[in-house]
């Protein structure tokens, strides 16, 4: 085994704890990276609150981070030390389904290993992320950083960028479309960023218009108040496609009134159930969805986009050491838009030294 | 005032009474119909049982009928004495909205008029449906019968068949689609034939296998019992759409795990408030939509497309005096697949005798 250090959650203070890691010895498909800057999604802050210790699984989060190749197994072919990677929140899936087939490796039908708190297909351990030095991932599952890409920014495209990627492009975003994004926050931010370079026309919907500012600066066309009566009338029946990036239980009915005829609400990330009202679907022949993460083909596809359009995400770039600092500001909301942390103050192999 | 006969619900018994009804005169641009065939809907059945009398809203039900042109107005310019026509759910609109402009009437923002109940739009009267022996309607609503269409077997066209057809077309149902219908009822049975003229791969899903030389029949490839957890297990991911036409609450997740990825769960007709969990949306970009009723344009495509493909309903054909037994027996579900009533039975005239 390799040994490293990373941020385990401690699951009795609801804090993060520097702890010695251990890593399996690469296998002939692995790939050992070193992370250098791991983003901080909400995903992170529910798993963190609501871990159990005495469950007895280890949590160390972190799903979308950037770093460089170390070292690689045996039969590794698209990969060698020294080359920038990134890894998202998925590292493996059974490969046979008709998912994986279809390159969804992320709806696979045997169920996708989770970056963290999944577990491993081989020795059956549990996962651990990538709030640590090094990872040890498949190189199936780890992408070409392009070099354009700023190594820091990148980081939370690997979820983040890849969560709303998706849609857009499953819901064929491009010229002409109408596409709004309510809820201006880590998914909102690149959401409008790719439909503006996709070129839609683009627009955000947020609970106040404190930033209107901030979304033009990313492109769009304006910002629609949903607690503003009168814009909601005026954006009735507006929208082809409604993208939902809102984390939290809300009514879906304000959205679905400004989506257009054989348009689409898409809600992503994980809502639980949600109860919609038949005929507000009915008039206008409304359709609601979702969809959440993403398969590799599209993966690779999104970097080589931002590449070309010179996208990543805008960041607070923190010491990995502040952690607790950031999880509680994202508890808050207060973050524009997206935390990074990065991991140059830990150790890579403690037990080397 | 025009004096006709028809069958209007006595509010206290549950039953139809045959009763002497005033028609408005003849405005420049409506058409005088004499009723020939009239179908009956579950719609139909909801508004008798709901009824209420001490609200002073006479009701009338019937809202797909066929008939013969008797008289027009100055300004009618495209049908004449003697035409065959067809009359469907909604008999006007306000005209002018994105709706309207867009062909969909049956959207129309400032809502339609429908064929009962409704309120007309210049005397504000309660419309008055089609079980009766005259209809007097806007020409701008009433569409040419095809001569090659059975006047008796078309008349569910004009609900169940539009209301069916509308999302057929709007998700695209083509050569290759892989179609699943659920329920093969009034409204099931002309998707059927719907999906499968349209060149679809066309399946039925129902409680029991009962239906299964019906669905054949039809021309469906194969029908998949919902209550078979093997027969589940095989349709998983197995349909790109599935038109849900069982009109009782119901739990969709069984349906929606037959969607296959980016494919759509279609509800016609109402059902109220729905709940689904969202994982069961995401897990495949599934979407959930609904359609009902349709527009100007499309029901006039429909009924083309009926005449050239020899589609109508399989109907049974009652006297009209037979109204009480048709929603009895509508209520169990005790027919394949609609019933129609024959008005001849009805004097068009009765003042004139």
């Amino acid at each position: 085994m390799r040994t490293t250090t990373g941020w385990q959650a401690d699951g009795t203070t609801g804090e993060l704890r520097r702890t010695p890691l251990q890593r399996r010895d690469l296998r002939p498909d692995d790939l050992a990276v070193r992370v250098d800057h791991c983003g901080v999604c909400h995903t992170d802050l529910h798993a963190v609150r609501s871990h159990d210790p005495a469950a007895g699984r280890p949590l160390v989060p972190g799903h979308e981070f950037t770093g460089v190749v170390t070292a690689t197994g045996s039969a590794v072919t698209r990969f060698s030390a020294g080359d920038a990677v990134a890894v998202g929140n998925i590292v493996d899936s059974c490969g046979e389904c008709p998912m994986c087939r279809a390159g969804q490796e992320n709806f696979c039908q045997a169920f996708p290993t989770l970056t963290y708190g999944g577990v491993d297909r081989h020795d059956g351990s549990t996962t651990l992320g990538g709030w640590s030095r090094e990872y040890v991932v498949r190189e199936g599952f780890a992408y070409a950083l392009p070099a354009a890409l700023d190594p820091a920014a990148a980081a939370p495209l690997l979820c983040a960028g890849i969560t709303v990627w998706e849609p857009l492009r499953s819901l064929g975003v491009g010229p002409g479309t109408r596409v709004a994004v309510a809820g201006l926050g880590g998914l909102g931010h690149l959401a409008v960023k790719f439909a503006v370079a996709l070129g839609a026309d683009t627009s955000v919907i947020s609970r106040s218009a404190d930033k209107a500012d901030d979304a033009r600066r990313l492109g769009a066309r304006d910002l629609v108040v949903s607690t503003d009566p009168d814009q909601l009338a005026d954006a009735r029946d507006r929208f082809d496609v409604v993208l939902d990036t809102v984390s939290a239980p809300h009514d879906l009915r304000p959205y679905l009134r400004m989506v257009a005829m054989d348009g689409t609400l898409s809600m992503v990330g994980y809502l639980g159930p949600v109860t919609v009202e038949t005929m507000d679907l009915l008039v206008g022949r409304k359709k609601l969805g979702s969809a959440g993460s993403g398969g590799r083909p599209s993966t690779a596809a999104m970097l080589d986009f931002c590449a070309e359009h010179g996208i990543t995400a805008d960041i607070e770039l923190l010491a990995s050491s502040q952690v607790d600092e950031a999880l509680t500001r994202l508890g808050r909301n207060d973050v524009r838009y997206r935390f990074v942390l990065d991991m140059s103050d830990l150790d890579i192999s403690p037990a080397a030294r």
